[in-house]
């Protein structure tokens, strides 16, 4: 039986993988799918990564962490509630269980016929997107945040210039250069 | 000539009641559309309840005040504000009235040709979406805001459960476990 | 060589002019695309006006300037910023040089090879889009900030009146009449 | 409880009026949801008439016909099939049985849990939409295959010139003057 | 007063420049619009060029022709045609003439209150965008159905082997390698 | 180097396995991208199978026929071609080569920049997608034209029941119960 695992993973940071490490634990045979949300988000401050540069980071983190029997698989918004279950359901392959600690994911995979489990979150405060990325947009003590292998990708893609730009309050491109 | 009264109806509350009880009163001859805005909307903290839900709640209250020749017409948004009189113009049968106290809503009618009338609100502060949710998320004093059906179906549905949930600043699903 | 332009023009302003008469003088030779971002857009306080009424503001100024070889070509959006510089790229003729002030387009358009310039802004502050806006909602003050030609536009289609209804905080019209 | 039936309605014909009347007769007490599917098309060969027109024939045809406890619902189209039963659950009133002679539609609802009934269909070849879309195109015979309200109302909006116009095979009004 | 003429321009070919002559001509003082729809599409056989092309070849052409006061508009389209003349209308610049032979576009104008006129057609079997492209595809006798300025850039993106490509009968991309 | 092959996989058949054994064995330290195309689609006669259904036989034939290092990832249809080369790396993780048979796909992808390759493939005429749904709509010698594991998974689905309903010109469920 597959178990499903929803987020964002803007970036994939130390949370995310253990996270990930423990629940392959629990389970040594179940595969675990990384529904990877917002995928058709980018270069936003909320979701700064693009879902090619977010299923990289997962594979060069699991990969390193020698972590297998997981498939990333990207899912882009819907933007009907009502139908995100079955939505997801539609996209990714068959699974059983659900991990969230998301009150609303829970309540709609529950509303769904799931059972879900809210995993054990090491260190919340710390490992935290919005944590992460604020770090990232200051250049400041952030490599610790991301697994090894992330934090080389991160620099390889100058995330830190990036995020430091989106958190300027860049409004979206068509914005334009005036307002 | 039917009239159109356009609103979320999130949920259908007191002052809904009132003011359709008011417009059927003083044009018996008229059908009244309720145009059900952002009908593609559901499980958000502003639209929590799904077309499905409010059209139902609309049939009950409706039924139990014994109100008739109402139609209830899921409105789903479109994007373009431009377009938006000669979309809804479109989806619904003909109208030859609109009621609205929306300034937004009776600007654009008015540009697209038709008369606006203002209907009188009973107890604004009181009967307002907005009230209602926050009550409905606190499980306190809301059953007296809405037609006693609409509360029984509330509580059939467990309305309260599901703002609590979405109050919490829950993020769309996409969004994830852990951000 | 083309160059491009790329501001949403809500409306199009002393600013915008005082960009364009300096881009066009610089390089004579050059024509200048002015692509019209959110062109999808319209009453709504950040877009107030539609693609048409902006393309009519830029026509009427840069006549009465006496200012040629300028493209206005409107730009809906697109929610893929990853996507985004190919996307202006298939909808606006081909163009080599992009000017812009805003980080997050000159980080899009490096990233997509191009040569980027910021030009030269003329009194920020006072020429700025939600600065003009919010002196229309007012109708205090607004016209030296725009050309004749567009002050003449504006009191034709009524956009003090507009804004003031914008500004409100009026909802979405789907928004309805009662929340 | 409640029956659904999904159908274009293009046009309401004397087939469809024979189908709803039945299914009003043989379940007094269920109220009949009319889904109006396709509800955001018009002015193509396949759907020639609005959602607002075809609301208003049933809206006649039905007073005509003195058949009361019918909702007509629009229906506009989502384009992925596996979710389209939760789709529609969505958007109209809880319903609890699905009456359809369409085998796609049919086997949806069975795999989405519905009880589904097909109806009887009276003189099928003749009351067929095609059919009666073609004989409007010729304008020859046709206000026998409607119900007299449908065949006043097609007239007002001058079906037979709109049908004329689609059927010679005009493509999407963007396609312009010339291809 | 400006006029309208939408076209898809799949190319921009000798029929296309003689009827804007014509128009220009007949009423120097009126701007022309060319509404250059389905600009969206790209690389499909009946819409092989994008909008950045075709705007090219617009420009190209009336240049190397000497033709000025003309707008090149790309309009995607928008799938509801009971909005098409709304939408059209909020994208380019105010007009109050209509040119078109196309009898469904023709039908929406004028429903739409729009004045429409039918321009003469030169030799409409030699000059039609399906023929050009046929001998695209099959790179045979081809520039003289188009503008000079116009052959030559279709020489330089290479449109005959585009043209190949896509009546080969290629399904879309997504279509992958083997069905 | 990652590698990428695009298919919609409708359903993944012995051509499909055979060109996946190939391009892994050819390139064993390269990990290959299965882009599952036109994932949005199902319960059509083209696509009759959900990006889940897809993703589970592939992922049942590559752990029988022992095949690893391939990541099969959803990818829904952009409806704009001039975008779809970019669209696709935004989605999947990073890769180097295409190996495409489609004559469009490689045309997009080499304008791209990409270096594309043709693989063999084997007994094109018995192995393809259209000739094992007209089977599986017949219930007629499919089994032998996919891997074991799809044969008893789209047994388990009841896929042939399916196609038989897909296969009869069903019109999409909005189409509804009479045309």
């Amino acid at each position: 039986m597959r178990g499903l695992l929803v987020g964002r993973f803007q970036p994939f940071h130390e949370g995310h993988l253990a996270v990930v490490r423990e629940l392959r634990a629990a389970r040594p045979d179940d595969e675990l799918i990384l529904g990877v949300g917002s995928a058709q988000e980018s270069y936003t401050w909320t979701n700064p990564f693009s879902s090619r540069e977010r299923l990289e980071m997962i594979s060069r983190a699991l990969g390193e962490a020698r972590v297998d029997r997981v498939l990333a698989i990207p899912i882009p918004d819907i933007q009907r509630h009502a139908l995100w279950v079955r939505y997801v359901e539609s996209l990714v392959p068959p699974f059983g269980r659900v991990y969230t600690n998301n009150p609303l994911t829970r309540l709609l995979f529950e509303e769904g016929g799931y059972s879900v489990e809210g995993p054990t979150l090491v260190d919340r405060a710390r490992f935290e997107g919005a944590t992460v990325r604020a770090r990232l947009a200051e250049d400041r003590e952030w490599t610790a945040l991301v697994p090894p292998a992330v934090a080389r990708y991160l620099d390889e893609i100058r995330a830190p210039a990036r995020l430091a730009v989106l958190r300027a309050g860049a409004t979206a491109p068509a914005g334009g250069s005036r307002g």
